[in-house]
């Protein structure tokens, strides 16, 4: 392919609106651009790599004998209303009513449309094991789009469901999907790791998702160097990082005017964040309130929150404080309070001389005792875990890393059969309900994964078996010998894209730079001169010079290399 | 891939909601399932066809130098506020309002989101010519989804879109589509024939058809078997089928109660239709009202009347009629008409005794001369042509088809680069307009064509160019050795789906019928014991008995005969 033909609208300079490297690099390469927040078009070079992304995929699906199928974007409500997510999926679901005035989501997942199919095709257990999967796109209208295609509004999923007779099927299913996923994101070339992980919306059964560490990555994954236990820090279960939760004292009421946050409080008290216990309220089923506490150090996991009290609870209102507790909320405290039950969390179990809201505005209280003074109705997990707390399993203190989340494997059990009346008649003959997974790879956003890892600030660089070309070809002067050098490459059935644009060999390197093609080759007069060419290892930033009789089994030899990992 | 590990859910009974040929075998063939109306659900068998036509298409569109990329389905108001089309496309664009309120299409089609990327990356003659191709799922609410694939609300099209820096380019790049659409339905096997075209919402440039006769085609063709002239109906130019007028009479009124239509009034007045005037009230701008007159036997076409007299115009409601002529929409006429312009079909010019509304309820008049007796505005030509009209060229009596479209390639010119601004700098320093072409094909309606044209009523039969497999073996008894025949098959890279499940001979020929896959070897007992199989060739019917060691070599022979044409 020469460049001349094909369309790269590279940037010289770095667009102004993109923070995260991919981002920027995506841009400048002439790969996407942006159509709205968070809505891109691909250009000839993304779309290529998506291809060759795809094309792994379904090899690796294929293999674990998956099915494909392809499902709609527009999806009834009726079916969103069996399973109780018309509801559940809120803002993050585009709907649409058609001329006729049906309403319809566009389908951010498939469980709904799936579990529908297989309530009007699976009869029998002979049916079944299935694996259907596809490589569709989904919208979700994101409140936050970020960092390109890391979080984006619409994109591809490789969305995969497996249904079986039972959970030992389903275990089944759910390995081979973890081994599928392992042999694509090898394939790439990812250094991935594999975490516990929360079902979201998706269900409540196990879990697991496949990460990158990448300084752009939006998750946070914690890991135990030790043994090796590592999850998603949503959910991470972990002893809370020791502290000493100081000796009994009289308890006090302090002025702190207009002091609210933990921030604040520690400053303006002197006092470490860990004596101060945050209290959050909480109303489950729109009516009852109650109250959880939490070290002032610690966030909260909403995922852990929803595990805990289940999922009809929300956070109160500043009006609901006032209106329950008599304070705004930056003062409200479990200290007296006897209209709601209260919750801890296992990180203030020791405090004995902490400090929390009067629920009086402006005022705190010094000298609480969690356990002298407060009437716990329970001590729960609901802590985002974080470095420096201590592995359950060896207590060792875990590690914390930024990671990009590059798919994710649930076991749904019966969530959506059951309400959506997915059954099947058992060897017994008996009526069961089909027993379901889901599995996800989002494909752009293994794109921006594979730049945010592989690349430099300055330099995209991306593995062989994704970049939309093996080698670029540099022509410097010397049309003839370049061509030459083409047609031996492609003969040889490498993927070549050929600069022999008019234009100042600054211009083209700087391209080649932004593009990120992994070989590179160099026809100059310097190397022509003496009968050679510089091969680039975009990778190591290594320079070979080589023999032109050598370069085409050279570049052979070492894109096989790197695509057999 | 045997059968069994396969998900083809077959229906042994015709399904009761569908009709067309096509519609009926994908839904009993397993192949799709609808989710609503006119959205699907694409199963295993169809997911392979559909990538075999897609893998064609890509071949085809790379061949001509097109690039692929790919545009979201989310396209923000703002782009086609700029061309004209937020307003223009009224009902059959699906549109939705986001979290924050932002209005947005969901693509019909792609020239606004092409055009805006145009503008703001090509800069220069020098980055002219390009075509950029996409398959990418279109949505569209039509407001009769029909027959199964045929006509859907969610499609995948082939959509391309050329920019060029003059018409003569755009010339180029127009022939090379066509070019490749003539190979893409070549390779699929279609006896395609091509027709002028309207443009439709599209624009009004130059635009032809691909089309394929068949029972279930909505589209209308008419076809010079003499000098090769072909139109689609809808813009076709004929000369009306001649008809005596009519000796000319003195007017006279006569009762015709409740008689409205042409049917009616031709029965009731023993009067031909091609006697009879039908009036039409059109109104245009809003406001001004204007009739056009055409004779009884022909239908309107709205593309016509959009050509000459502009897209601003609509036809008059009940009320209007009421308003201007004092009569219900049934019974208005020309005669004595003066508050608007008349226009008269070319083919009402040569009556001179004919019938039409008295602008009074229940009546109309008969010897009503044309030239006579009214102000002609000026004669056009806004009828459907029909079987029996004479070719313009060679006055050869046309005939009409029944067919399918399959693509559509258009000429658009600089209807969307002059409103978009998108420029480029020519040779000698001008700003000048990038003239534009669109070309698309639909995906599954290829699919379902092909099952239109070469399925007979109770076999679904697909050429081996798009077929889910090419070869189907059925075991009947002895396992080891047509095991042994798929083993061969594959080697020989042929795709074999192997039906060795535990039922009845029966079942497996029932749906061997429904799937339609193009060559079937039925390994049974009868044959075996002479050592042979039975070889179907489904699309002549033909069976061949072969000794089995030439079964695999005989296949491969057939799949490459057919596929080279």
């Amino acid at each position: 392919m020469e460049w001349k033909s094909f369309f790269i609208p590279t940037l010289r300079e770095p667009p102004k609106d993109a923070e995260e490297k991919s981002h920027i690099l995506l841009l400048r390469g002439g790969y996407i651009r942006q159509i709205s927040a968070g809505v891109y078009a691909f250009l000839p070079l993304a779309k290529r790599v998506i291809l060759k992304i795809e094309r792994i995929i379904r090899e690796e699906m294929e293999r674990i004998g998956a099915q494909e199928i392809y499902l709609p974007v527009l999806s009834p409500k009726m079916l969103w209303e069996l399973s109780g997510r018309w509801k559940d999926y809120g803002d993050d679901m585009f709907r649409l009513r058609d001329r006729k005035n049906q309403d319809f989501a566009l389908s951010p997942t498939h469980e709904e449309i799936i579990t529908y199919i297989a309530s009007k095709e699976i009869r029998s257990y002979r049916d079944l094991p299935q694996i259907w999967y596809q490589i569709q796109p989904k919208l979700r209208d994101e409140p936050r789009p970020r960092a390109g295609l890391l979080r984006t509004r619409e994109f591809h999923m490789k969305d995969s469901y497996s249904l079986d007779a039972d959970f030992g099927g389903l275990d089944i299913s759910y390995k081979l999907h973890k081994k599928a996923y392992e042999r694509i994101f090898s394939r790439i070339g990812f250094k991935y790791f594999i975490v516990e992980a929360s079902g979201g919306v998706m269900g409540e059964g196990e879990s697991a998702e496949f990460m990158v560490e990448a300084e752009a990555g939006e998750d946070r994954a914690l890991i135990c160097s030790k043994c090796g236990y590592s999850a998603n820090a949503e959910i991470a279960e972990a002893v809370p990082e020791p502290e000493d939760g100081g000796d009994e004292k009289r308890i006090e009421k302090v002025h702190t005017p207009d002091v609210k946050t933990v921030e604040d409080v520690s400053s303006f008290l002197g006092v470490s964040k860990k004596r101060i216990i945050k209290s959050m309220l909480l109303i489950k089923k729109e009516s009852v309130p109650f109250m959880v506490l939490l070290r002032g150090d610690y966030d909260i996991s909403e995922a852990k929150l929803v595990k805990v009290f289940e999922k009809d609870i929300r956070f109160a209102t500043p009006e609901e404080a006032v209106n329950y507790l008599n304070a705004s909320l930056g003062f409200i405290g479990p200290y007296g309070v006897k209209n709601m039950k209260i919750f801890a969390d296992e990180s203030v179990r020791d405090i004995k001389d902490g400090v929390t809201g009067a629920n009086e505005d402006n005022y705190h209280i010094k000298g609480l005792s969690v356990l002298r003074d407060i009437k716990i109705e329970k001590f729960v997990d609901v802590r985002r875990a974080k470095a420096g707390d201590l592995c359950k399993k060896c207590m060792t203190p875990l590690e914390e890393k930024k990671a990009i989340e590059l798919g994710h494997i649930f076991k749904l059990g019966t969530k959506y059969s059951l309400p959506m009346n997915a059954k099947f008649l058992d060897k017994d003959g008996k009526e069961k309900p089909i027993v379901m997974g889901s599995y996800g790879i989002g494909v752009e956003r293994a794109l921006a994964a594979a730049v945010e890892v592989f690349s430099t600030n300055n330099c995209m660089k991306l593995p062989v078996s994704i970049a939309p070309f093996e080698v670029e070809v540099i022509s410097i002067g010397n049309e003839n010998k370049s061509s030459e050098i083409v047609k031996q490459l492609k003969e040889k059935g490498i993927e070549v894209l050929y600069d022999n644009r008019n234009v100042q060999p600054g211009v083209k390197f700087f391209d080649a730079d932004l593009i990120g093609v992994p070989l590179r080759v160099v026809v100059g007069p310097k190397g022509l001169s003496k009968g050679t060419v510089d091969l680039k290892i975009l990778k190591t930033e290594e320079v070979v010079e080589l023999p032109l009789e050598e370069v085409s089994s050279k570049v052979k030899k070492l894109v096989e290399e790197e695509k057999n990992g």
